[in-house]
C-alpha cells in the first residue's frame, strides 16, 4: 500500500445488497410487507451500537438532504417516500437503506483506505440481520438482487478519491481506462467530477458475480493503489511544470476562503480542493486535516442550514457559508 | 472643508512654471546655457533643506523611473536626457524640474488636502531662486512660459483624489463636467483612471492668467470640496445598493493581496483600491493608513526593484510584489 494513501483516499465504503426471501423486490412491493422490513432489520441489530431509524415518509426535506449530502442515503431512497427508510448508527459508519433498489442495502463507510475493516464491520451487521431475516439466496448464483449487476455477492466496494493531479494534468481519462480494464468504474462524487466538484471521484468494482468477497476487495485495493501512485506522480509533474501558477492559485484559494463575504457551494468546492492540494504540498499548514475534510460536508446546503439552526434562503446561505468556512479555516491556521 | 477630506484627497501639489530671462525656452535651447540652469538653481536654494541634484544624462533607468513613479519628475523630463535635471529635497516634498517644458518647474507636494501650505512652501523656494536668477516676466502678462496655458502666474494647483464611489457608480463624468465649468481639469493619475489605476484622479486648475495665486488656490479648494462631498455620498449609495457584492469584493481583495503568490501591478492597484474602500467603510482595520498609501508607490515596478536591491525580470517582480505586499498588509493587520 502506498505510504501517502491518505493524501488521495478520502473514505472507503462496502455495500451489501440483500433482499427478503419470498416477497417481491421494492419496485413491485406496495403493501404492509415493505414497511415491516425496516422494523425487522432495526430489531435485528445488536444493542451494542446505537441506531436511529429514519422513515422517508416523515423525514423533513432538510434532514433528508443532510443524510444525502453525508452520502449516508441515496436520492433514490429519498424519493421512495412511502416505504423507504434508513437505519444509521451514531458514528455514521453504518447506514442501512431499506426499500431502495433492494430491500436492504447495508453500508459501512470508514475514513481513509480501509476496505477490509469496512467489510468486517458490515459483515457483522449482515450476520445480525441474517439471524432474523431469511435473505433471497440461490445456492448457485448467490444473493439475488433487484438488478443483475449486483447478483452474487451483492458487494460493492467503493473508495472516494481526491484526484486533482490527474484531473488538472488531464490524465484522468487514461487512468480511468486502465482501471476499467480491471472491471472498475470511476465517477464524479458531485456531478461530473470537475474542479467545481472538488476533484472527488468514486472508484468501485463492477463485477459482483463469480468472485468471492475477498477477491473483489483485493482487486479494488490493487486498482486504488495504482490510482494513488499515478495521482501522486501527476501532482509532482503539476507542481514542476506550473509552479508559479499553481502556488498562486492555491494561496489565493486560501485567501478567498478565509476572507470572502459570500460564497457559493460550487466556489467553495473548487477553492477547497486547491487548499487541500496546498496542504499536500506543504504550502498551507492546517492543524487538523480531518476537520478540513468534515468542512466539505458541513458547507453543503442542507448541512449548512442544519448547523445554522435557521431558515436560510440561497443568498443568506452563501453569506452564512462564507462566515462559517472563513472562521473554521482561520481557526485551522495556516 | 469637509471633515472626511482625508478619505478622498491623497495629496496636494503646487507647481510654479518659471523661465530664465533672455535665453530660449528649453525646446530651442541646445547649448551650455541649458546645463548651467540646474547648478544655478541648486546653488540658490537655502542650506536649511538638503537637496539632491539628479541629471537625466547620467541617472540610471531604474532611478529615473523611481522618481517618476513617485510623481517627483515627469516622463518628459526623463526623455530630455541631454539637459534635463531634477533637484529634490530629502523629504521629497519639493521637486524642481530643470529643462522640462520650461526652464524651471518648482513643485511642492504635501500629503492630504494642503494646497495653501504647499503654496507657502514653494513660494519660499521661488523667492530663493528669484534672488539668484532673473525670471522671464512681463509686467502685463506675468511669468512667461513655454506653453501659453501656463502664462501669468505659472501656477498649477493639483490634488490627487481617490474616487471609487464616483467611478463605480458611474457618476464621475457628471462630476467632471460640473468642475470643468469651474475651469478645472480631471485626469487619471495612472492611465485612464479605471479600477486598474486605483481610482486615482488628478484635479487641477486650467486657468493661470488673469487671476491671482490665491484666487486659483481658492477656486481649486472649492472644487475639491465639492468633489469630496459628491464622492462620499456616492460611497454611501454604493454600499446601500450593492452591500453584499461590495463587501465581498473588498474582503476578497484583502484575502488575495495578503495571500497571492504572484501579483501584477494592475491587479495590485485594482485590489488595493478596494482595500482602501474597505478601510473607509470600517470593514478592514489597518494600524497605519499612511503606510498603506506609501505601499502604492512602493509596489510600482521601479520602486519595487529598488526596494529588493536586485535585478528582477517581470515574472520575478510579480513574485516579489506578492510577497512584499502580503507581508506589509499582514503587518498592518485587519
Amino acid at each position: 500500500m502506498s505510504q501517502n494513501t491518505d493524501d488521495v483516499v478520502i473514505s472507503s465504503r462496502i455495500r451489501l445488497a440483500r433482499n427478503v426471501n419470498d416477497i417481491p423486490f421494492p419496485s413491485r412491493l406496495n403493501d404492509e410487507r415493505a414497511s415491516l422490513i425496516a422494523r425487522k432489520v432495526y430489531d435485528s441489530l445488536q444493542a451494542g451500537d446505537s441506531y436511529d431509524l429514519y422513515k422517508m415518509s416523515n423525514i423533513s426535506e432538510i434532514d433528508g438532504n443532510v443524510l444525502m449530502e453525508k452520502h449516508l442515503i441515496s436520492a433514490d431512497l429519498l424519493n421512495n417516500n412511502q416505504f423507504g427508510a434508513a437505519i444509521i448508527n451514531e458514528s455514521e459508519t453504518v447506514s442501512i437503506m431499506i426499500n431502495e433498489e433492494d430491500h436492504i442495502r447495508e453500508q459501512s463507510i470508514l475514513k481513509g483506505f480501509n476496505l477490509k475493516e469496512a467489510y468486517e464491520k458490515i459483515n457483522a451487521v449482515d450476520d445480525c440481520i441474517a439471524a432474523r431475516i431469511r435473505f433471497a439466496f440461490d445456492p448457485r448464483l448467490g444473493y439475488l438482487t433487484s438488478c443483475p449487476t449486483n447478483l452474487g455477492t451483492g458487494l460493492r466496494a467503493s473508495v472516494m478519491m481526491f484526484l486533482p493531479g490527474l484531473s488538472i494534468t488531464k490524465n484522468l481519462d487514461s487512468c480511468v481506462n486502465a482501471v476499467s480494464r480491471l472491471n472498475m468504474t470511476v465517477r464524479g462524487v458531485y456531478g461530473e467530477g470537475s474542479d467545481a466538484d472538488g476533484f472527488l471521484y468514486q472508484v468501485s468494482n463492477q463485477k459482483t458475480l463469480g468472485v468471492s468477497e475477498s477477491e473483489i476487495i483485493q482487486s479494488v485495493e490493487t486498482s486504488i493503489n495504482h490510482i494513488v501512485d499515478t495521482e501522486l506522480r501527476a501532482r509532482e509533474v503539476l507542481l514542476r511544470n506550473n509552479e508559479t501558477e499553481l502556488k498562486d492559485r492555491i494561496m489565493r484559494a486560501w485567501g478567498v476562503l478565509t476572507n470572502a463575504y459570500t460564497l457559493s457551494t460550487d466556489e467553495f468546492m473548487r477553492l477547497t480542493a486547491f487548499v487541500k492540494l496546498g496542504v499536500y504540498y506543504g504550502l498551507i499548514r492546517v492543524s487538523d486535516r480531518a476537520r478540513l475534510e468534515k468542512l466539505i460536508t458541513e458547507a453543503q446546503p442542507a448541512n449548512l442550514i442544519n448547523i445554522s439552526g435557521k431558515q436560510l434562503d440561497a443568498a443568506e446561505r452563501d453569506l452564512y457559508r462564507a462566515a462559517y468556512v472563513g472562521k473554521t479555516l482561520r481557526n485551522l491556521g495556516k
